[in-house]
């Protein structure tokens, strides 16, 4: 059975993981450790765990518990002081707490929850993300530089981990055994460069003889990504992990609909869909046409976070990858 | 085999709940909703559900799972704003919500969890326990009348539930099946009155078949059941439910340690010990001589209310009821 390892968080790596589960492969989530928006990042401040939220999303897509199961760990409170909390993020949270670390809960919450497959946080040490400016401004934590005004006039300068990390022996682990590791999709610097700046992490993906398939983002970003091509989302996780170290990218040509990319634009956020004459050569670089999910996503009630609504459909995002692996 | 109802709330519910278990026996427990303290208050006020914290304690009591989902549905956060709450707590007010009502989503909890035995709210209204005091002030809901300094002057009136409540219909049929009903022990008028408050749960307990032992509360309380005796405990519960309805009242006649006792006496509760001589002939009381648990229980850190430390030893409870019933 094929070992294949998703690196992200969020709902890009709940995409991969829920249409990959249906393969007989056996999958891994390593899990950036960044986030501090939201319900994370109350629980981060105020209780000093971890931040659960996308833990919680990678269990969720591999649970193979009732539904009732599912929809109580993505339960989200919609009033009062525990307004915006997931159930999930706060039983993460509480067994963390319980079992004085998050490597020790997620064992036992593995046991509780019949999964199918293993969540891993990439680190276990409590690490921000900050940003420099080219104006020299310096952003902290990761809800900071994705809601950031200025980073239209000043972009990303570098990110950084504060204090350093080191990547998680776990992690380690099943990136040597797999036989495919795959990026994303996720927001590129808040979801998954903070991978690879966690110590260890991008030598271990130079390192393993898996191969290494890079979901390019749907979408730009304002001030973060604005007028990137496939090319340059490639070339910049490159920046982190070396030269040719990516050996496939997958994106999607299809266009969404114009309703939506309106919004979008209005937010600063634009589909990129690359013209096959400007391929590089020799690069392994694969075309989706149907990546868009159908499914209409609507904003919860009750959450802090703004929601993308423009998604891949993991069915066909599943279908792909498992194609180029054949 | 035997069924058993136990009705209260509470820590006495889960110490009967707690050592009758191991025995053959078919158990429901039968819990107020009229809590409004800590945890149960906060999120009724906030989301507008049945306190659950009565219920949590009961599912723990009865519960087959593993120590983990017991300590995790017991794990009380100790900071910022989640403080005081409990997850199992939390839990049963989000699967409310979920299910848009309490008898609902205990269905769907009783499937989760495996359970020995069935925990069933008294009655589904969302009603309030108000107190009259003898100045004719009122206190609104069961937290502020456990907490009012004013009782030592100004003892208890009449205590009653606004709005209005009915017996849950599942309620109802359990105490016509039962073999054997047993209140308490619990607090006399914040947990085993407002029971009997309830539209149809007086005249359940008059018309059932069943057998209706009272376990007798240790100590007596502030402003409620000052200088109360053993019998005096009795007539207030047969105030509510008519003369003789009551066939046993269990109590404890060891003396606590003496500390503990001086500890108490600051805060106005007493132990009280009958004397056998002042027994009503024929009255069918019971003494447990070992009824004190030898346990010692700790504040938890977070914990938003006081409790009790003088506790019952489930164990010894349990088979003082089973000889009682044999």
């Amino acid at each position: 059975m094929k070992k294949i390892v998703v690196m992200g968080g969020g709902t890009g790596t709940y995409t991969v993981l829920k249409g990959l589960k249906k393969y007989p492969v056996q999958l891994s989530a390593i899990v950036a450790m960044t986030d501090d928006g939201g319900s994370s990042g109350i629980l981060r401040d105020e209780l000093g765990v971890l931040p659960p939220g996308d833990i919680r999303q990678c269990f969720v897509a591999l649970s193979q518990s009732s539904e009732v199961m599912r929809e109580l760990f993505n339960y989200r409170f919609s009033k009062g002081s525990l307004k915006g909390h997931n159930l999930g993020n706060l039983l993460i949270s509480a067994l963390e707490k319980m079992e004085g670390g998050l490597d020790k809960a997620l064992i036992k919450l593995h046991k509780i929850l019949a999964l199918e497959g293993e969540v891993i946080p990439v680190t276990l040490n409590k690490a921000k993300l900050l940003a420099e400016l080219t104006n020299g401004k310096i952003l902290f934590g990761e809800h900071e530089i994705t809601g950031c005004k200025l980073l239209k006039k000043y972009p990303l300068r570098r990110i950084f981990l504060q204090p350093k990390a080191t990547i998680n022996p776990r992690a380690l682990s099943v990136i040597k055994a797999a036989d495919l590791v795959i990026i994303g999709p996720g927001n590129l610097y808040s979801s998954l460069v903070p991978l690879f700046l966690v110590g260890g992490a991008a030598s271990a993906l130079k390192q393993t003889k898996a191969k290494i398939l890079y979901n390019v983002n749907l979408m730009t970003k304002r001030g973060q990504t604005d007028s990137f091509s496939v090319f340059d989302f490639v070339q910049i996780i490159e920046n982190y992990l070396g030269k040719n170290v990516i050996d496939y990218a997958l994106f999607n040509i299809a266009r969404p609909e114009i309703g939506l990319l309106k919004k979008y634009a209005q937010e600063g956020e634009l589909v990129r869909i690359p013209q096959k004459k400007n391929f590089k050569k020799g690069a392994k670089i694969f075309m989706g046409k149907h990546l868009l999910s159908k499914e209409i996503y609507e904003q919860k009630k009750g959450d802090l976070l703004k929601r993308t609504l423009i998604r891949h459909d993991s069915n066909k995002l599943a279908k792909e990858i498992m194609k180029i692996i054949a």
